[in-house]
């Protein structure tokens, strides 16, 4: 028995969004599954000192540019967010609220939620906006509502970060195959290998 | 008449030695000629206010990893060197001073240089070392010690590396197909897709 993948992503990030839409596809033709791991990467930042791409001179420009040109070859519907980067954790605690009674039901929330933000342009920094989405998923307001607001998710959100953070992940996306990292949606051809073959 | 591809790269790019060692037989596959353009990331890491991949913690140890499975990926020797990042200047001024005279040459030249420091552990920011090499593909040692210290060839090199700036770019390898913009080994399916398609 395959243990399943690890899926890191952080909801502000478009490489993990493009992930997103791929990577159970992927571990599925190599009867793999993936657990979905939704992350802070804010408090990564603080640590490896490092900030979004998009926050640099030249590189915004040439990221914009790359995630649009990657979209379309993969044709993903995308149009780059007016409010960019955004802070995450509203969505994230949505999905593991969710998460914690049915983990089928939050990889499609969180694909929602995705969708909201880097092909609706909505604002999924907001806590409304995060609990519409949850309702058009066919879910509770008031449930949601709460949910937010609740001290168990909030601690959740943080334990997961902090877990990650422990497993030296970085990035978004970071995908784990039998303790094997890759950074990146730049590199689902060596995962796809790596799922092939077993590792090189 | 395609027009030629620019190959932008830093000699202590390892990401840059790996695209060093397929970029011309990419190209050629699509009948397209390469103009290597080595120029000072130094100089750009200034402007963009980011540092090489190497100096974050965390992303430094998964950079060594992901540079080594993609170099046994392609079968491409690689020994990460002790001494790392290191100034370019000595290794972009032999290329320049060779360049002027024979394009070819520089070339291998340049593979040569590449393949001192990341499979030979030798450290090609010392001029010493870099006349070593020099010498080694054929030239003459009064010839490079003297091109080292020329004013013109130290000119080239910093107008190069302007001309790059001007032209945005950032990264090693940094590739440019008729405008378009291609940044890491990791683009290079996308290259090949866009040479065969002309884009999308």
């Amino acid at each position: 028995m395959n243990s399943p993948i690890d899926f890191y992503f952080d909801f502000s990030s478009p490489y993990g969004y493009l992930a997103s839409t791929r990577i159970d596809e992927l571990a599925e033709k190599f009867g793999r599954t993936v657990v979905w791991r939704p992350y802070l990467m804010g408090a990564v930042f603080k640590i490896t000192g490092r900030q979004p791409l998009v926050q640099h001179p030249l590189v915004n420009e040439y990221s914009e540019r790359d995630i649009a040109r990657t979209a379309r070859l993969y044709d993903i519907p995308i149009t780059f967010p007016e409010k960019f980067p955004i802070a995450s954790v509203a969505p994230c605690r949505a999905f593991y609220w969710l998460n914690e009674t049915d983990t089928e039901k939050a990889k499609q929330l969180a694909c929602s939620i995705y969708k909201a933000y880097f092909a609706g342009g909505r604002d999924i920094s907001k806590p409304d906006t995060v609990a519409d989405v949850v309702v058009e998923t066919g879910f509770d307001r008031d449930a949601i509502e709460t949910a937010l607001q609740n001290q168990s998710v909030k601690d959740k959100v943080r334990e997961e970060t902090d877990k990650a953070i422990e497993r030296k992940v970085f990035g978004s996306p970071y995908i784990v195959i039998d303790d094997e990292p890759f950074w990146g949606f730049d590199r689902f051809d060596q995962i796809e290998r790596w799922l092939e073959t077993g590792g090189w």
